[in-house]
């Protein structure tokens, strides 16, 4: 079959290679129905992360269960099934305890922008719906796998509550995920930050009541002025740089929560700065498997729609093109097709 | 009279200045019942902060309102009075929000280690009792203001809820009032970190269930060893260097909350590795206003006694002594009487 592999910075193919197997009793392998592009592919992509080897991508995924291994209960063949990024076998403590993204067996979904993927711990991970969904609902059910769950865990380790106020910073796809996921806990007010009209544009439609396209020091002036000088309970931080999450701190009012979802690339921070901002810090490789049954449900339902972030749909033989698309911000996020 | 001035390290003196005077019409003047030294008082004294004129040491108390400024509304002269070091006008956004250390009008008190002391926004600030509290609930009272508001807001910080975990960094007068405060909020295990015997005992009796004197990678190992592998809910870190902060993130478990009050002295946090620890952290100067009242109640009903923090009492004239025994860790926390 063929498969995205990366090279090296800049350097993403699709080639031919063998198709996936049990490899263990736990295993289930999936025929995908989409897969996508994640704004986390980028760092690799951009050099920010080292490649020693070639890498298999992909880490987002639903589809139909064509096999199970020996040991797998609650997943059978010609179910639909939505996995996190994040394998886990939902039955440790840390599972228990909702924090299934530091599983103790955990590993990272790869391999999945392919027709077909193996998926360990499928017991823990996949989560099936009661029938097949329609074939629309299909880019909104992946979302869930990652960018949903990704901003909505932005969310709610930000403490978004019903009256709240809640400022995001990031529009690349997971902060408009945040926009929507903070809407749907019933923020008041949700500021989006971004100087893009066509990401303000979506960010408005996924439930933003205010844009501020000023950055930094100025961006951050603005969200006081929002805020009769006060800040915001709720901050969410979709980027990693240094500059976003200082942004994001100083957007926070005293006692205010910033969850952070982007993989922080040389930040830093002082403890004696936090100490006297006085403010919650949050951050991660989201618990998706916590949230995925409800946000499946949400999407079934069909009460939120979070498949508009997809603004490029590609046939997986140009994912190259994919990923030059969003590294060039051209494109939100992209959809590939098989 | 006689009060408490810090002149460089290690130079601490008790010296003649003149009595304070109401200076703003929201002061207040209160003849001071105790008063005490606090751990955060050896910052200075021992040159980890830069000393560039004498500094008016003292910042806990309690006592008996003399006087009020033409603004003054909620306490009068005779009053029984304890306030928080930090002193807020506790209508502002952030009091009202709880966090009325990062009051808009925000001042830390000062002079406090003599008889009698000036206390700025006096209305937002003091709490008054009911009657005039007997002899021997003085210490106790006194605790509140400060070391027993910030051991709370540790435990609170750090979400330590009903029979959860609660791990404490750190057997100065804080920490222990961090296990008094767990207790308090019931915490099922209390696991104390200290090597002292006097220490561990006093934890003993405020409430702790286990004592761990490791440190570093051996402490965090017998704290993994008491959770079964897992970590805990709730850390309180009580020291603020970056070894008792590296000790306080690896013992909670992922998803848990590590509250942490000792003032950061050269700690910094790697975005990256706080990123996949998934741990909460929330931190700062203790909003003791907000759990003044509480405190102050259950000390007048005798259900708490913090006041045996206190191991040591001076005359205010052997202040220095009172400061060696404490940097010497001879003692755990100095009480002077006038």
């Amino acid at each position: 079959m063929l498969a995205t592999i990366l090279h090296g910075p800049g350097d993403v193919r699709c080639e031919e290679v063998s198709e996936p197997k049990i490899l263990k009793p736990t295993d289930a392998i999936i025929k995908l129905s989409a897969s996508c592009i994640c704004g986390s592919d980028l760092w690799p992509y951009r050099g920010a992360n080292e490649v020693t080897a070639p890498l298999s991508m992909g880490h987002e995924y639903c589809g139909v269960v064509v096999e199970v291994g020996s040991a797998v209960k609650t997943v059978k063949p010609g179910q639909f099934v939505v996995g996190s990024f994040c394998l886990s076998d939902n039955t440790c403590p840390h599972c228990r305890f909702g924090f299934q993204s530091s599983c103790e067996q955990r590993e990272f979904m790869t391999g999945a922008q392919a027709p077909y993927a193996r998926v360990p711990l499928a017991d823990g991970t996949l989560v099936a719906t009661a029938d097949m969904p329609a074939d629309d609902l299909i880019p909104s059910l992946l979302a869930t796998s990652d960018v949903l769950g990704t901003g909505w865990y932005a969310a709610d380790a930000a403490g978004v509550q019903e009256g709240s106020t809640a400022v995001v910073v990031g529009d690349g796809a997971v902060g408009l995920m945040g926009v929507l996921a903070a809407r749907q806990m019933g923020a008041e007010r949700i500021i989006a930050m971004s100087r893009h009209k066509t990401r303000q544009d979506l960010a408005l439609e996924f439930g933003a009541t205010d844009i501020v396209s000023e950055r930094g020091d100025a961006g951050v002036a603005r969200i006081k002025e929002l805020t009769e000088g006060v800040g915001a309970a709720s901050v969410l931080e979709c980027v990693g740089t240094q500059e976003s999450m200082s942004q994001a701190i100083a957007s926070a009012r005293p006692g205010g929560k910033i969850g952070f979802v982007g993989v922080p690339h040389g930040v830093t921070f002082d403890g004696q700065n936090l100490f006297f901002q006085q403010k919650s810090l949050l951050g991660g490789p989201a618990p998706v498997r916590r949230f995925l049954p409800y946000l499946m449900d949400l999407v079934v339902d069909r009460k939120i729609n979070p498949g508009k972030v997809f603004d490029l749909e590609l046939p997986l033989a140009d994912v190259a093109e994919g990923y030059k698309a969003m590294d060039e911000r051209r494109a939100i996020k992209t959809l590939l097709r098989f």
